[in-house]
């Protein structure tokens, strides 16, 4: 084992088809995550809050908020999957399970799930199903992600393409809703709005109006805490003189950001169950304001539940553009270059029951 | 309740005297909320740095920093109270109550108690009593803010004018000295002054002498912290348009800022008792540098106390100003634009017995 | 005890040979510190990143980062020993005691060991030892720093001067392994790297790759962190018109950076078990890039133990300069102006056994 002891990341032609990576350094998310987390995205939500509001609707506790539970998990994959990744291109199949609770302690591991080289030789695509699990081997995410990959060399063989089939969205009898969740105690005013699932129609677009500035330290903090080591973040002396001159914005921290605005507007959409689908579709940069729309592409009631459905949500974040007038892709699909991020997602909400 | 689902925020019509707010998201604080509080104002009072210390004075274990309970409680108001706010006027009776410790959940509501459109027609002053309460109930924070809130229609009819009747203070028999605390064993090394009540003269100022420099990530990020979304604070897109051209720094991190800068000199102002009543005379930006000085207003004893007695004080903070020389307002009262604070409160300090 | 009440800090004539400091504010170290500093800094090393890591090897839980504990007992001692300090000279004979976890509390005390006045009789050097304790009384770390600091008068006379002796290394039989560590259940998977004691060569150097640029926010939220409240770090407004135009980056700060860099490559040196020596040679600000690289001066067996091994490291930081081809000092021991950091310091790794 003598020679090189730095990580050089893997290369497209070091995956192949059904290869397991267990993900390196395990990490117990505490008290102070959550906090850090609050304090970089102003997320507003109940239940990640407070621990009174959670043990009002059954729970022992506030759980993890379950993006900062996702960037845990997607931050252990980074050294092993997008070290040297052009571009994160997409995620699918996202479902959360149990919920994360402050010291648990989490691992992650992947599979490769479909290969595809480049036409012009020098990338591929790298498609990988992501579990992430508690320290009792629960299952706490499990998503799909595809990123562009450089090849160390351009001539090393293609693998034989296979690009995964992958679902359009979760299924609703599949999304986990916690066992002890109770919402007949759920209360309106302290969730924050009085609008419930049976208020929400088919189609319905609501523009989140605030916006948020990023600041090159929030992002990097961010970023760090999720120990996400994509080399793209952090280093000004090299982006300077890379592809945009700056430094890219993780395009999970939007994620947050766009969620954490989406309160004004989804306040009782309390718990995040899936992440259908989602693509960053333009970069970000410190000094851009984030806005962000969501439209309620399906509700659907959830199998023994009267207290609780579900919204399937497209939100999309913008930079330095107002939502009023709900921008997005064109009818060729191809989206302003002021926007950020189009996500597909379901949502928990409190029924009126 | 279909129909927009976002919160427009109450505007100086929606508020009648005598209504009661049930303010949203409780929240938890915690361990990391503190940790963050000390890395954003670098405060360095021994009593809610350390567990060891408060156990000397026979706390359970290190009380959250007042000032961060009053922006816990403080950041659950501003959806409902100041979200269409032109300025936040004023201060008064602010009374601590219970320590808070971490892990305790804090909700807040407020009472409107005062109402007087201002002459233009287009913005009136709101007065409420807020109150902060834990997860028994138990009073933590009481106090009385007013702020200059938008009209929405400037036709809409004014109410009543009614200004409340505020104390000039706190009253000294009405503070809350924490039921537990015995001061015996106090160690004025650990506390970082050899400095007590009695050596503080009435009419002393103290010049804090150290500045710290303010950061957009580092207000943004205490901002966001206390779930404070007052939109002003964030969002540079809008603001880089408006009255300042940039973001305004939250009031209330510059009165964390003259606290935590109040250290040198008032080590063992071990806790805030009272708001009596302030002011944020100019507004703050990134880039200014924050100075204070002190100003002893009134000393007194306490019912049954020997060990502890009361300072009033006067804390000024300035901007890109040292306070060598007390700078505050002139004899009519206006103050010079780089003085920025005017703050009057109530801190306990321990004896020589 | 009337008149001033502000610490002016001690000048080179205040401290005298022997002399002993209880330094002020205790400080319980928390969850949410260690949130903040993998946030700030991006560490990735197992052992502190995980209950679940640590478990398996052993301890009761994570304990906290070595340069975290570092940080927090040199925060406790600014007060005393630098606030007038013109530079931080360097540090010897650091070795980390008991592991700190979080809850515990930490005071510091030191002792003048050495002073000796400056040709120009402006400044002087002072030496001390310090140690850092737990609220059990328990050595977490000890360690001799050395500062120039300034006289209050030139006139003062000079002591006698004396320079103590320093060790070049802290001896490998004086290096505390926690009781209770048992590496046989370490997992190199998670713990981020195929290679161990073994795989270390004599004078191997290793460029740690990744570079992490400085922001403002960064550093001083860290520094305040730590409580560390010398003033070079965080006025803008003096330091605009001092001799560098802006704040100075904490040398601990750059510690950490270079520290949490190294994992790659250094993954499996869990833990840093002793400060051999080290100096700032140049200063860092906000905007500069820091790299850095390391070199194995020695290596050895620790008494009773063949589960876990010592190596001796030199790590250099740079700003704005990659390391692939180590740069570092020339033959005259002078340093270019884009080395930053020289550490000498003894981490413990996991041996094949």
């Amino acid at each position: 084992m003598n020679g090189p002891k730095t990580n050089p990341g893997n290369f497209f032609e070091d995956f192949r088809l059904g290869q397991e990576i267990q993900h390196a350094v395990p990490r117990t998310v505490t008290e102070g995550d959550v906090a850090l987390y609050i304090g970089l995205t102003g997320s507003r939500f109940a239940l990640p809050s407070a621990d009174s509001f959670a043990q009002s609707v059954g729970l022992p506790g506030a759980p993890i908020d379950d993006l900062l539970a996702f960037h845990m998990v997607f931050g252990r994959t980074v050294a092993d999957i997008s070290l040297n990744a052009v571009a994160n291109l997409g995620y699918a199949a996202g479902r959360f399970g149990v919920p994360l609770f402050p010291g648990d302690s989490i691992t992650a591991r992947s599979t490769v799930i479909g290969l595809k080289e480049n036409s012009n030789r020098e990338t591929g695509v790298v498609y990988v199903h992501t579990v992430g699990t508690n320290q009792a081997e629960e299952v706490v995410l499990d998503y799909v992600r595809w990123v562009m990959v450089r090849k160390r060399d351009k001539a090393a063989p293609a693998p034989d393409p296979l690009v995964p089939q992958l679902p359009d969205k979760v299924a609703y009898a599949d999304l986990d809703v916690p066992l002890d969740l109770d919402l007949s105690g759920y209360d309106l005013v302290l969730g924050g709005s009085p609008h419930l699932w049976e208020d929400y129609a088919l189609g319905e677009k609501i523009d989140h109006v605030d916006g948020m500035t990023l600041e090159e330290s929030d992002h990097m903090t961010a970023t760090r805490l999720y120990q996400n080591n994509a080399k793209v973040h952090f280093n000004q002396h090299t982006e300077g003189q890379g592809r945009f001159g700056r430094r890219l914005i993780y395009g999970g921290h939007i994620i947050s950001l766009a969620r954490a605005l989406s309160c004004n507007g989804l306040a009782n959409a309390f718990k995040i169950a899936a992440i259908n689908g989602g693509r960053h579709v333009n970069p970000s940069f410190a000094g851009d304001t984030i806005y962000a729309w969501s439209e309620v592409l399906e509700k659907a009631e959830l199998p023994d539940r009267r207290d609780v459905g579900a919204l399937r949500l497209r939100t999309i974040a913008t930079k330095d553009r107002p939502c009023h007038d709900f921008p997005g892709p064109d009818a060729a699909g191809k989206y302003p270059e002021n926007v950020v991020l189009d996500l597909d997602y379901t949502v928990l909400m409190k029924r009126r029951g």
